[in-house]
């Protein structure tokens, strides 16, 4: 096995989800994750945690699915019950065909989706970090052989998070401080609030209230999006390829949505319910580990000289105590490029431009 | 796909575990099991039944085990508490390679299971059923090509069962009738106490308290054994190869124990508990459509002309219903050819010999 794959366990289990003895860790397992899910385990069981490995295969789910007559049971108990009691989610990414999923009905995998709610939300509940193994699909997804694709991976997710965490603190205090962030680029001027929220400094590792690995982001939970935006980078969600993606918002939600290509894997998103067509993200790419696109919005969103918004559920840990925050059964991120011909405003007041920060060199005001 | 991998898949979920709408089906996945377990989800769906897929690679298990410092948290409750509300717990192996588990000491493996016995337990409370799907170890551990090794396992699961019930419906009522039953054969002269047990006419279905697919064998929980045993079918345990058994019972308890193979792995077994030394199991294999060993207990304990017992654990559908039986973190099955100079008994009368009931053709009384 890589010894790299090893590193990555570790850094999953001591640095991301802060694992101790005697936590219970469910670990969901993709069907070409196993080498990470066995790496994962001895470190589990170096640690003294309990672990219980979940299977869950596109194409397992996706048969289910197709067969099933869409009046799905709401969220099973035995499987709320399991996560309720779980200190820790570890969901190990690694698909053998990343265009599995395209193939159930768009409104038969809302209605899972939907159907299931409160069993993300007890997910979300706990200590959980999604992360990803190098498999030959998702080298494939990227345009890369499985070798060099690996190192993209390890680099991305082998990294000096610490370091990462102070450069994004600054972001971060300017985001929490401000009350409206403005983004414009080429088919983009979009408006929102940020008034009230608490950006949240993503440095891999549920202590930053950081769920990914890699991450290397800062984010937020806007509300009141006015405009119009364009992302232009290229994503697959639930199977489908999606491309240059535009959207209108107006009163706050999006009043019109058109894509080259993808269209209707849009209207499936925004037809799922009433928040999916509300803003849940705002985030902003930082980690300069990632050094190009691969199709994977793990890695795609983290980049710098990215700006992304999602569709769909808002994360807590940016909300105000007493509020609820934007709900959905979704979250599909979409990205947009930042290295050209664009600026974000905190307040009126560029603190991005062309990529570069307002503490980088090369940054023009 | 083998169009015979969704006939497995039906026979399972229909016939064996009488999955209904609305039922919480746990699904263990083995490592090599991905195909039967895409079919399944997909019964599973049609039927409009929950699934939730675990993940049990011997890799995974064996890498958390090994790594862990022996003091295994009893019974973690978020795997409980998931077993607990099941309805359904469909165990789907298929290994990819048999000898995994045999890399972990077995002090430490003993400590893992004993650590794990009301989950066990739970799990057995569901309408539990075991089955196996044809991968390239198990056809190896056969001696077999993986084409012919895929035509035994589909000859031996997709049988008539209920015509086959019917013909171990005979067997069942001369046990539940009988007190004692002695097997005698080359190395072995065995007698066992059955009174006021219920056989079990193992037909592969939940409706028969019979939890194998394949199955085709009539099962009881005798006490008090007293006599001699010799075990000449070879088989793996836990990884490990084991040959030529040969078990001396006194008082009720194995007392002296000896392989010409795999004797530590033995020690390991009787010394995981109190219970492994008693009897947990008395099994009269009655399926002629298994028709050669393949050092594979599910197959080889159902072949007709064999007899086999078990250490350890009691099914409680054999007890009555004031008597909790033998109880143990271990059911470890080994088996004895009768095809050749040996008879069975029951209270003094030959009901099989060499391999041949009283109700059949060529008995000799």
């Amino acid at each position: 096995m890589d010894p790299r794959v090893h590193d990555h366990a570790e850094v999953l289990v001591d640095w991301s989800a802060r694992v101790e003895a005697g936590d219970d860790v469910v670990v969901r397992v993709d069907e070409g994750a196993h080498d990470l899910a066995v790496a994962v385990a001895e470190k589990l069981g170096e640690r003294g945690a309990n672990m219980l490995a979940t299977y869950v295969a596109d194409e397992v789910e996706s048969a289910f699915v197709r067969a099933h007559d869409g009046d799905f049971e709401q969220d099973p108990d035995f499987e709320v019950e399991m996560l309720e009691r779980a200190d820790v989610v570890l969901s190990l990414r690694g698909k053998r065909n990343v265009a599995e999923k395209g193939a159930v009905p768009g409104d038969k995998r809302a209605a899972y989706k939907r159907s299931r709610t409160a069993i993300k939300a007890r997910r979300m509940d706990a200590d959980w970090v999604s992360t990803q193994h190098p498999t030959r699909a998702h080298a494939q997804q990227a345009g890369m052989g499985i070798a060099e694709y690996r190192d993209f991976v390890y680099d991305a997710v082998l990294r000096d998070w610490e370091s990462l965490a102070d450069e994004m603190a600054s972001l971060k205090d300017l985001l929490d401080a401000g009350s409206e962030v403005r983004l414009v680029t080429d088919g983009t001027d979009l408006t929102m609030s940020i008034e009230g929220r608490t950006a949240v400094n993503s440095a891999a590792s549920v202590a930053y209230d950081s769920h990914n690995l890699p991450s290397g982001e800062v984010f937020t939970a806007p509300t009141d999006p006015e405009g119009e935006v364009t992302f232009d980078v290229p994503m697959t969600h639930d199977g489908s390829r999606i491309r240059d993606v535009h959207l209108t918002f107006e009163d706050g939600e999006v009043a019109d949505w058109s894509a080259e290509v993808g269209e209707s894997a849009l209207d499936d998103i925004f037809a799922t319910d009433e928040g999916a067509r509300r803003l849940g993200e705002l985030g902003i790419g930082m980690n300069r580990g990632v050094d190009r696109f691969t199709d994977s919005i793990l890695f795609d969103e983290k980049m710098g000289d990215t700006v992304h918004l999602a569709v769909g559920r808002a994360y807590s840990s940016c909300l105000p105590e007493d509020e609820q925050g934007n709900q959905s059964a979704v979250h599909v991120d979409m990205i947009t490029d930042v290295s050209e011909d664009s600026r974000l405003e905190i307040d009126g007041e560029v603190v991005q431009r062309n990529g570069r920060f307002r503490w980088e060199d090369g940054f023009e005001g």
